[in-house]
């Protein structure tokens, strides 16, 4: 199997992304979908934005290196990743506060009704604001997996205001029917919300295409954004004139510097501005994408196939006699980029893997999760990665007191 | 006038502060109240940010360099410089999402109520917030000014559920009485919402000492935090059990790492996190408050009175002729940390101010808005920007058309 990976590195089109990133010798970084690694340009441009634009032109900065526009500038970029237009995206905050946005845009885009569903499998953020949203409006939170949505559609088409899912499931990595649910949830008259944040960057997203309402993401996962780097939030063309987001901070403002005392939101995608953006971070962002210039999606997730594909093929072989089960679908079309092992002992077995220069993360209660970004990781790195793995469940090395449980973090 | 201020810096018991600032040579910078400028100690935290701690380090960094402690030790930090103990701050965020969690908790603390009072002069964000909180609270929102409070509650004592005011006046720079509008606020029942973006770093502010309930602030105008710096939260100690607040980000979980479907919030200030904090930017700010290292608030607080009664002094003397006004109180007790000056053509004679490389900033329709952060200014400075002031006023080069009016940002 080493010699497949190493005959798959030697043809692989997107061996020269890898320079592109700064990586620890010796480690095997299969972690990227919790946090990527740094891209080389993100430093230079930190230290142009310190030193130069903050330190010497500090705020006529502004207008001069038109900071002012870098949430709209970013937002373009981000949108070109996710098959969107121009104009339809903005830069900044976190997840957790784009989803509200959204969430409460979206109800209230749908006033008679009286339903959020949300996936009770989603990310606890998107539970958890799903429930404060319904609070606010008044509405009824109800959870269903993404399967039953049709069903549930079917009955009760007229209550739903809009439904919130999650493209990627971060657990198991099951990839949804974008186009499919969409369709669906508008076909009862409600408005879909799709948090990307597993999937920008790693799997094909065609919002235009797919006639896409709204859509959120955080961008430190496969786009490499750095720790906390500002998250996304889409508003489709045709729904920027309506939408009253309840974050009405002065940036988002018809008129920013009007400094009137009542709200007037702006026509465009600008409305979803709300207060200063976070300038350092959102330049650091800026520069990490630049290392997606020339790679093209449809390269990215062939590769991330690949890779996910020999994760799997190598657990059949050689992982099954531990009792380890690929909860990640096997079909290419449900994937996304990660596999997740149900294992016992799978957060002591994600400890011993990371003294072994393997990192992973854990999710409760059993979940060995894997990340497989197709930007930098090799087809040598992951097989180093899965026979790490073997080895360690082969010689019982993780169930030594120093890899007892502790927190980890997403 | 300009003997006097030579002998003022000689004698300035702070003009050491200043060797911790990169300023640019030959500018006298006014507008630190908008963006303070660069700390020397922030490049250095951020490259180490960079590039061990995410480049080498990457997701283990949560951990071993406690990623996820730092908006609680910011936020420590941050509540030495406003009089509050310990585990009250938390730090993320803009000022707006701050102030919008902030609004619906003080209103949701008094159900009943129907009443949010705001400043109708109040930072236009500010009073955006209070009509959207309003709205999806179901409360009328009153706008009045901070002296007519008293007049106010007399009234309507009992409908009133909260008050949000800023300590600071964005445009005319009066400094409001924290205690007593505090006091009189909890006399009727309600619940005092602090803005401090204009106050926090400026002003003594003694939260715990005047009872405050809730705060916010931003963090990139005295504090120096740098272009979009996150914001803050103080919760006061007997609050924090109650409060409930609407962004509800896993990040605030009672336990963040149990991933739960539902929201059980911190017992502590814990609960006002939301989502993944800003990392980059927030370690910027971590490292640029070591500006205060042992300067104290008090001796800041007295050369600020110095330098501001400096300006009027020369606005008295020099400026009257050509129609300018102080509109900035004169009373010391009364005043932040700058002085708002009237007069004709005030865009354009800042324009004209910035090309001689004396910054300050304008607000519509006829301020001259200028700040006097006194970290880093010398009486010789201020001296400086004063007699460029009285120059271009004299000199009529303002009227030149390079000078007319276009947008500017805060």
């Amino acid at each position: 199997m080493l010699a497949a990976a190493r005959l798959a590195d030697a043809q692989d089109e997107l061996a020269f992304v890898r320079d592109r990133f700064e990586l620890p010798d010796g480690t095997v970084y299969l972690d990227g979908n919790s946090l990527g690694p740094l891209p080389r340009a993100v430093l230079p441009a930190i230290q142009e934005l310190v030193r130069r634009q903050w330190g010497q032109d500090l705020i006529t900065s502004w207008n001069v290196h038109d900071w002012w526009g870098l949430p709209r500038r970013v937002g373009d970029q981000l949108a070109g990743l996710m098959g969107a237009a121009e104009g339809q995206v903005i830069c900044g905050d976190s997840t957790s506060v784009q989803l509200f946005q959204a969430l409460v845009a979206a109800c209230r885009l749908r006033p008679g009704r009286s339903v959020l569903l949300t996936d009770g499998s989603n990310f606890p953020t998107d539970q958890y604001l799903a429930d404060s949203v319904g609070r606010l409006l008044g509405l009824q939170v109800v959870r269903l997996h993404p399967s039953e949505l049709a069903l549930h559609l079917g009955q009760h088409d007229e209550r739903v205001a809009a439904v919130s899912f999650s493209l990627v499931d971060y657990r198991t990595g099951e990839l949804f029917d974008a186009a499919g649910l969409t369709r669906a949830v508008q076909a009862a008259g409600a408005v879909m919300v799709w948090d990307l944040c597993h999937a920008v960057g790693a799997v094909p997203v065609a919002l235009d295409q797919i006639g896409a309402d709204l859509a959120v993401g955080c961008t430190y996962k496969y786009l490499n954004g750095g720790p906390g780097s500002p998250a996304f939030l889409y508003i489709a063309q045709r729904h920027q004139q309506q939408v009253e987001l309840p974050l009405t901070g002065w940036n988002g403002h018809r008129e920013p510097f009007g400094l009137n005392g009542s709200y007037v939101p702006a026509d465009s995608i600008e409305r979803a501005r709300i207060g200063t953006p976070t300038l350092l971070s959102m330049a650091a962002l800026q520069a990490a994408l630049s290392a997606f210039d020339g790679v093209g999606i449809d390269r990215l997730r062939a590769k991330s196939l690949a890779l996910t594909q020999q994760v799997i093929d190598f657990a059949d072989q050689r992982l099954d006699r531990f009792g380890v089960e690929v909860v990640t679908p096997r079909r290419p079309e449900l994937r996304g980029s990660q596999v997740s092992l149900r294992m016992p002992d799978a957060y002591q077995v994600c400890q011993a893997l990371i003294e072994r220069g393997v990192i992973g993360d854990f999710r409760a209660p059993d979940l060995l999760r894997l990340g497989f970004p197709p930007m930098y990781l090799s087809y040598a790195d992951v097989h180093r990665g899965m026979v790490t793995l073997a080895e360690i469940l082969a010689d019982g090395s993780y169930r030594e007191p120093r890899f007892a449980q502790r927190a980890a973090v997403t």
